[in-house]
């Protein structure tokens, strides 16, 4: 094939924030498929704050590995395939993460076979996160993890974000008061405006404390907890007796090198999770893969129905997507964050 | 009456560990019962750590008051009775606290009527604690909050004391492998030796990591929490995906006047949360008293089945409860703290 398979690479683990030197472009073969396998296209690449962890040694993720390519979900055209339940033209969800073409036995996660994409259920941008891992983090981080109850306060921090603007939008259709925290009034606007939320607090606006408090008068039954450092030091001291504190991401640490010198506050956490028996629960997506089936049935019906709004930030091309990542993780993405790999068929 | 009413009076608001000046002996008149009122002389009072939180205005339970004696857990006998309920010569089981003598008008907790104590059923003393608020902590802390599970390792701090000795002798009953944290090695003896956990890790001994390490092979599945600072810093990396902690108490922060300077480990302590998918969830006694009577059935017949070993460190005179009560804070006691106020005609 003369197709070139442009890719992205690790090229070496980044120290605080990531840098251009961090990421490698390069060119690989196209390669041809074998018996049991096929050729997928990428056509759109999901940019997600868990890759920065991913790229720590340390993650508790697996860690991606130097000098291959980053790994993410993408929505993919079968090109040639090997395999009885793929054909050439039908759309997948597929892991093959920052590359141009890759090779796929039809399993994904768990391996389970890769989900066939239907343009009639919506853009398959959308599909790939909505009705992803992001949208299954959300719906069961809110549902299964929080429980939020009628007339509950839940606060959600990345609110403009992919997690963030469906935890509120499935809390907003539960009843809930949903209050969102993100930085800046253009992102405040779309949080109450687009998205529907009762109140939307801007971080960088200063004295997050005071705001919070103004927009939550019956203080935060529920926290969903996205990003973590000081955003979490202001929500603490407003969680009600019995608060639930789902810990789905800590944005703001994935890059850290140091510590911040002190003083330590884990003996204040301790003591305000006794004194008002906060449950702070940890969890990850692939804890819920039970969980699809339901979560697709409510999901596609809300999507379907027009019940989810959402905003996508589309970066064009493989080799732009080390930029929108690094911008991603300085919050300076409006919208979720997708790469256009290739044209899309659909579209 | 010519009896004196011996009191303990909270002096002043400790800073850091209570000193000698923070309590004040008093004596008071012998009260005497109006209509729908009784006399009550309290036998034993009950020292627990959760007292010395009440000492600070920031306490999430009231705060007791300076220049009034301090509360506390009782069994009490009835002198002189108004009320048709009790009788002269009943035990009941009251919240009269460091006083001799005191009126009652025959409620506790929430409205409840006092219950009574049979010495059929056990030492006075004994009754106070293990089928009180210490057992149903350590009953519903374990149970319902950790929820353990069969072969799994529970680790208990302060293990020899009062409700760790209990959470880790249910824990064994339940098929868990049970390790106790204790101070030296009297305490550590007495935790495998007579209480019967399958190993005990002294934290005075250095390398407290290593030493749980080796007693946890398996890791650690839940972390029953009383005690905070140090200890919890060496359990966390052993905490197993999906563990639970249930923040049951942090003695080594009640006395705390500054914070440690640093680093800030909130963080670590997230990322590890949601790392391992971790559940921390603060409780206290009074969300369970609607289980009072599961409890009473449980405890009360593992406690006549001779199923619950137990030691108490018993200080004579009302006038040595301050001492007493430095003593628990300083974990230099060794047995469940109890002041015998006055003598015991059960015994």
């Amino acid at each position: 094939m003369a197709e070139r398979n442009l890719q992205v690479l690790l090229a070496a683990r980044p120290k605080g924030a990531p840098q251009d030197g961090d990421f490698r472009l390069a060119e690989a073969p196209v390669p041809e498929p074998g018996p049991g396998e096929m050729l997928l296209r990428t056509i759109y690449l999901s940019l997600d704050p868990y890759m920065r962890l991913r790229m720590n040694e340390t993650s508790h993720l697996p860690p991606f590995e130097i000098g291959k390519p980053l790994l993410g979900a993408t929505a993919s055209v079968v090109v040639k395939s090997n395999l009885p339940d793929y054909r050439a033209g039908d759309f997948v969800a597929a892991l093959t993460g920052w590359t141009t073409y890759a090779l796929s036995n039809g399993k994904g996660l768990f391996g389970r076979p890769l989900a066939k994409l239907d343009p009639a259920r919506g853009p398959l941008s959308a599909q790939i996160w909505i009705l992803g891992s992001p949208g299954l983090t959300a719906y069961k981080g809110l549902l299964a993890v929080a429980q939020p109850k009628e007339g509950e306060t839940v606060v959600v921090s990345g609110a403009a974000g992919a997690v963030g603007s469906l935890v509120g939008q499935i809390a907003g259709m539960k009843g809930c008061r949903v209050v969102g925290i993100a930085g800046g009034p253009q992102k405040c606007g779309y949080v109450t405006g687009t998205l529907g939320f009762d109140a939307a607090v801007d971080y960088k606006a200063g004295d997050l404390r005071a705001a919070l408090t103004a927009a939550c008068p019956k203080g935060i039954d529920i926290y969903y907890e996205n990003v973590g450092g000081a955003v979490f030091e202001a929500v603490l001291p407003l969680l009600n007796n019995f608060a639930r504190v789902p810990v789905c991401g800590n944005v703001a640490e994935y890059n850290a090198v140091e510590r911040r010198i002190g003083p330590d506050r884990v003996p204040d956490l301790m003591l305000a999770i006794l004194g008002h028996r906060l449950t702070l629960r940890g969890f990850v997506v692939s804890d819920f893969m039970n969980d699809m089936q339901d979560f697709s049935r409510d999901m596609g019906a809300w999507l379907a129905a027009g019940k989810i709004r959402y905003r996508e930030d589309i970066a064009d091309g493989l080799e732009n997507a080390p930029r929108a990542f690094q911008r991603m993780l300085r919050a300076d993405n409006f919208g979720k964050p997708i790469v256009r790999v290739s044209p899309d068929p659909a579209a």
